[in-house]
């Protein structure tokens, strides 16, 4: 896979974070809780294998690894229109803290994207060294933003 | 968007469902159904606007278009692992025939991808009355798969 062309084309597709959320703030803040949930579990599908790769309990497969991180490319712009205000009331493993400390969460989406960036241009170069570096990043990124805006 | 330029990054990517399948079966029954269940909340999420768009209740809007044909391009290789005979026995709303008509279901896979790789190239070229006609197509399809393979 070529990363970088894999990335313009959904960039050249994307939305400020601010129509997205237009667009979406009609919506009742129960299909929001559900729709945000939804692209976390399938992150978790298609990360889960790739950190089996980089603990050694599931063999590295530079092909998956590529598929994953294109459709992780995708899933990860996904989630965040979904924690509208509208949804703080409820019943989810969100914390206050997203809302109180917006610019810090907006701080982890961005780096989280930008590791999965790096993770599909490393696969795309067919690099497993820096992709299994990638990974690691991801997968840190991932636990810091959860340990800070979900509950345990 | 350029409509095929994006779906040869996601197809360059692509598994055979028989290795996408190989690869989840020891996933368990219930976190399979939560994933597929997953990918049709989220190809809900981005076909709604443009089923709106298409009868009028939200104005059509070209970008919208374009990058949910991409999102959905990519979410729709994401439900089908999940239907492993393993889940026939979990709690949804997947009919038997899913099973006791295999070959139908993954008949109406190939037509829901080929339809949305129409739309994606439709939008991709910008033609607003290709992109129409092919949104009513895709929702025809929805449609006649939910009715065969899905509970009321």
């Amino acid at each position: 896979m070529n990363g970088s062309l894999f990335i313009a084309a959904i960039a050249g597709v994307g939305l400020s974070a601010g129509a997205a959320l237009a667009a979406q703030s009609q919506d009742k803040p129960e299909v929001l809780v559900k729709q945000r949930q939804s692209a976390m579990v399938l992150q978790a599908k298609y990360f889960g294998p790739l950190l089996g790769m980089l603990r050694g309990s599931v063999q590295y497969d530079a092909q998956v690894v590529a598929r994953n991180s294109g459709y992780l490319d995708a899933l990860s712009t996904m989630p965040w229109d979904g924690f509208a205000e509208s949804t703080k009331g409820e019943k989810s493993r969100a914390l206050p803290a997203i809302w109180t400390d917006a610019a810090k969460f907006q701080s982890s989406v961005d780096e989280l994207q930008s590791a999965i960036n790096a993770l599909a241009v490393a696969s795309g170069r067919g690099n497993e060294q820096e992709a299994r570096t990638a990974i690691d990043r991801l997968g840190a990124i991932c636990r810091g933003c959860h340990d800070d805006f979900r509950s345990k």
